[in-house]
C-alpha cells in the first residue's frame, strides 16, 4: 500500500493555514474562511477525479461514480468548519482521508457497485450559530426552518449568513438526500479522549455515538450571614450541591462508558462572607446505551432529592438537552474490525461521547465510525495532535473497509442476478 | 422606667427616611444623606443636654460631662452609614438607644462619675470604599493613611471625599482619642443571627467579636471533554472542591461557635460539556477563640491536601484577611450581665460572629456589647426588624449597665479618696 499520510498532513496544515484569526485556528460557518477552505477541497476532489460541488447547505460534496452511473453512495464525510483555536485534525481528517482513498482506488482502477461521495459538512461546531451539526442535519434532511432566525455573535441570521455565502434560504431544503440515495456512512476522526492512547492502539473501532441527557440544576436554601448563623442552622445551597456532585460521581465511576460531568456552578448572592441561599449547576450524562444512560440519570435524580429532602433544600431542574444513542451500523462495524485486523491490531470497541455528524446521518443512513489516536485526548485545542504513522494506520483502515463494503456489495448484486 | 422603645423607633423611621434610593435606605459614608442624618443625630444629642459634633474622620460625638468635667468617658457608641438597601436597625439603634439613655439620665438629675459620650460611626460598613470600620478606626487612631487614595465605585478618592464633606484629609488624626479618654466602650446591636430568636430571648450578652480567617484556594486539575475522558482518567477540579466544601462543614458543625463557610465558588472553563479544570473558591472561618479557629483551619487544611493529594490536584491557597478575636471586657460584660438578670432575664452569651466597631475601638478601650433580638436572624435588608418590646429591653439593659459602671467608678473613687 501507497504511503498516505504526508499528503494528508500537507493538505491539513493548507487548510490550517485558511483562519479568520492569524496564529490559529478559526473557521466559522458560512465566512470567507470557509469559501476559501471548500475551494481547496473541491480543487483536490476533483484532482483525485471526482465531480465537486457546494449543496444548498454550504456543504462539500464530492461525487465518483461507481460502475453504474446513479447508483446509490457510499458517503465518507466529515467536517470542515472549527471551533475558535482550533486543532487542525478535528473534522478536515475524515475528509481529507477520505479524498486519499478516492485516489487510490481511482490509481487502482477499481470499479466499485457503488458511487462513493466524500462530504466536507458545512458546520458540525454549532460555533457561529450555537446549533451543531447544522450541515449534516441539512444533509439528512432534517433541519428545523425555525433555525434561520438564529443569530450570530453580530446579529447576523442564518437565512442573511446563507445569503452571504451566495446561497438561497429558500432552497435549504435542496440540501436534503433521500434514503435510497446513502448506502453507508462512513467517518475516520481523531477520538478526542485518552483510551486509544492508553491502550497503545492507533485506531479503535466506534460502537455508537453516546446518547448525552444535560440538566440545568439548582437547589435552594437560605442565605445568611457566614459569621451569624450557627451551622446547624444553615440551609447552604453550596453544601447541598457539593454532595450532588459527588453523587454523580459515585454513580458513574464504575460504570464503563457512562460518564457524569458537572461542568457549571453559579453561587448566589456569591460573597465571601454570605452563606450561599441558592446554587445552580450543570450536569452533562452520558453513555453509548440509552437504557444505561436512563438508569443512572433515574439513580442520580434520586441521590439528588434525598440530599435536598434531608438538607431542607429545594431542588429544581431542568432538561436542556436530551439526545439518544446513535449505535453504529453492526454490518458496516464488522467491515472496519476486519480491516483493523488486517493490520494485525486488536480491534477495541470504544464509544464516542462527543458528538458527530453521523448523529444527523444516521436518520437517512447506517453509519460507522473509526477513531485516530490523538495525543494526551487533547482535542478543540492549538495542541490537538495525530501522528503520520496512526493516520496512515486510519486510511488505510477507511480503505480497507470500502474494500468489504464493496466486495458485499458485489457478491449481493450477483446474489440477486 | 420610662417607655424608651416609641421614641427610638420614630427616630429610627426618621433616619431611614434619610436616603440616597427611594424606597431603599442607602446611606454612605461622606455623603449628603450621611450629612443630613449627621444634623438630625446632633439635634436630638443636643437637646439630651449634650455638646454635640462632628469629628475629623465624619464621626458624630455627643458628649454630656460628668460630675467633673474634662473627665475620661464612657462611650456608647455604633454606626449611622449602611450598606444598599439595609434595615433600619443595623448601626442606628445603638446611637438612638445611647440618646434614650443620657435623656433618662439627664431627667433624673444623675450625676455621673465620668462624662458620657455617644458616637455614631460614619463609616463602619465599608460600602462606599470597600473597607470597614474608618469611623472607628480613626477615632482608635489607627487607620492606615495609605487608605486615602482608595477610590469609590466613582474614582472618587477617600481624601477627595472628605473634603467634599468639608473636612480635611491632613487632619484626619485630630478624630484619634486617647487611651487615658475612654474608660469603656459599650454598643448595642441587633444580632443579625438567629440566636437570641432560637432561644426566645430579648437580649444577649457577647463574649467576643469573632476572629476571622478568610482564604482564596484554588484547585488545578486537568479540563478535558464531558464525554470523552472515562471517569477513572479524571483530575476533575470540581469533584475536588466539593469534598473540600464538605470537610468544612464536618469540621465545624460540631463545635459550638465555631462558622465555616464556603460562599464563592467559580469553575473554569465553566462550560456545561467541559471537566473543570480549575476551580477557586473562598474560605471565611471564624470563632470567638483564636486557638480554636487556628485549629480548625489547620484541620481542614490538613483535610484539603489528602483530598487534593489523592486526586491528582494542585492546591494553592492566600490568605485574603486574618483579623484576631476581640474579647468583650469581663468587668463590663459582668455588668451587663447584671443588668439583663435586673430585668428577670438568664444571660444568653453569644459570640458575635458579625464584625463591629469595638474591634477597632478594643486598641484604646476595654469593650463590650449588648445584642438586641432580631427577626429570623435577617439583617442587611429591608426585612431588618426588632420589636418595641425587645428594644424597650435592650435599652434598659444599657441604661443599667451605665448605672453599673457608675456605682464601679465613684466606690472605686471613694476607695481612692
Amino acid at each position: 500500500m501507497e504511503d498516505f499520510a504526508p499528503t494528508i498532513m500537507e493538505r491539513l496544515d493548507a487548510l490550517a493555514a485558511i483562519s479568520a484569526e492569524a496564529g490559529a485556528i478559526t473557521r466559522l460557518y458560512l465566512t470567507p474562511e470557509q469559501a476559501r477552505a471548500d475551494v481547496l477541497v473541491m480543487g483536490w476532489m476533483r484532482e483525485a477525479g471526482m465531480a465537486a460541488r457546494i449543496d444548498a447547505a454550504g456543504n462539500v460534496i464530492g461525487r465518483l461514480e461507481g460502475a453504474v452511473p446513479g447508483a446509490p453512495a457510499v458517503v465518507i464525510g466529515s467536517h470542515l468548519d472549527t471551533v475558535r483555536d482550533a486543532g487542525r485534525f478535528d473534522g478536515p481528517l475524515g475528509v481529507v482521508a477520505g479524498i486519499s482513498c478516492v485516489e487510490a482506488l481511482r490509481r487502482e482502477g477499481a470499479r466499485l457497485p457503488f458511487a462513493l461521495e466524500i462530504v466536507g459538512f458545512a458546520d458540525e461546531e454549532g460555533t457561529r450559530f450555537d446549533a451543531a451539526l447544522i450541515g449534516s442535519r441539512a444533509f439528512a434532511g432534517h433541519l428545523d426552518p425555525a433555525i434561520m432566525a438564529r443569530t450570530d455573535a453580530d446579529g447576523v441570521t442564518l437565512a442573511s449568513a446563507l445569503r452571504g455565502a451566495g446561497l438561497d434560504p429558500a432552497r435549504l431544503g435542496e440540501a436534503a438526500r433521500r434514503p435510497e440515495e446513502i448506502l453507508a456512512y462512513l467517518e475516520l476522526h481523531i477520538e478526542q479522549g485518552p483510551s486509544l492512547e492508553r491502550a497503545d492502539l492507533p485506531v479503535g473501532l466506534v460502537t455508537a455515538i453516546s446518547g448525552a441527557t444535560r440538566l440545568s440544576v439548582t437547589l435552594t436554601g437560605e442565605a445568611g450571614h457566614a459569621g451569624t448563623v450557627a451551622m446547624t442552622g444553615r440551609r447552604d445551597a453550596l453544601a447541598g450541591v457539593a454532595e450532588c456532585v459527588l453523587a454523580v460521581e459515585a454513580r458513574c465511576v464504575g460504570e464503563p462508558d457512562l460518564v457524569g460531568t458537572v461542568g457549571t456552578v453559579a453561587a448566589v448572592p456569591g460573597a465571601v462572607n454570605v452563606i450561599p441561599g441558592r446554587v445552580t449547576f450543570s450536569l452533562d450524562l452520558r453513555a453509548p446505551d440509552d437504557a444505561q444512560r436512563r438508569a443512572a440519570l433515574v439513580d442520580i435524580e434520586g441521590a439528588w432529592a434525598g440530599i435536598a429532602a434531608r438538607r431542607g433544600l429545594k431542588l429544581h431542574r431542568t432538561i436542556t438537552h436530551d439526545a439518544p444513542s446513535t449505535p453504529c451500523d453492526a454490518r458496516i462495524a464488522a467491515h472496519i474490525a476486519d480491516a483493523i485486523e488486517a493490520e494485525g491490531l486488536p480491534v477495541l470497541r470504544l464509544p464516542s461521547g462527543a458528538g458527530h455528524d453521523g448523529m444527523a446521518v444516521s436518520r437517512i443512513a447506517p453509519i460507522a465510525m473509526i477513531f485516530v489516536r490523538c495525543r494526551g485526548g487533547i482535542s478543540h485545542n492549538p495542541d490537538e495532535f495525530a501522528s503520520l504513522d496512526d493516520i496512515e494506520v486510519g486510511t488505510r483502515v477507511l480503505l480497507r473497509t470500502l474494500r468489504g463494503l464493496a466486495a458485499d456489495r458485489a457478491s449481493a448484486g450477483t446474489e440477486r442476478a
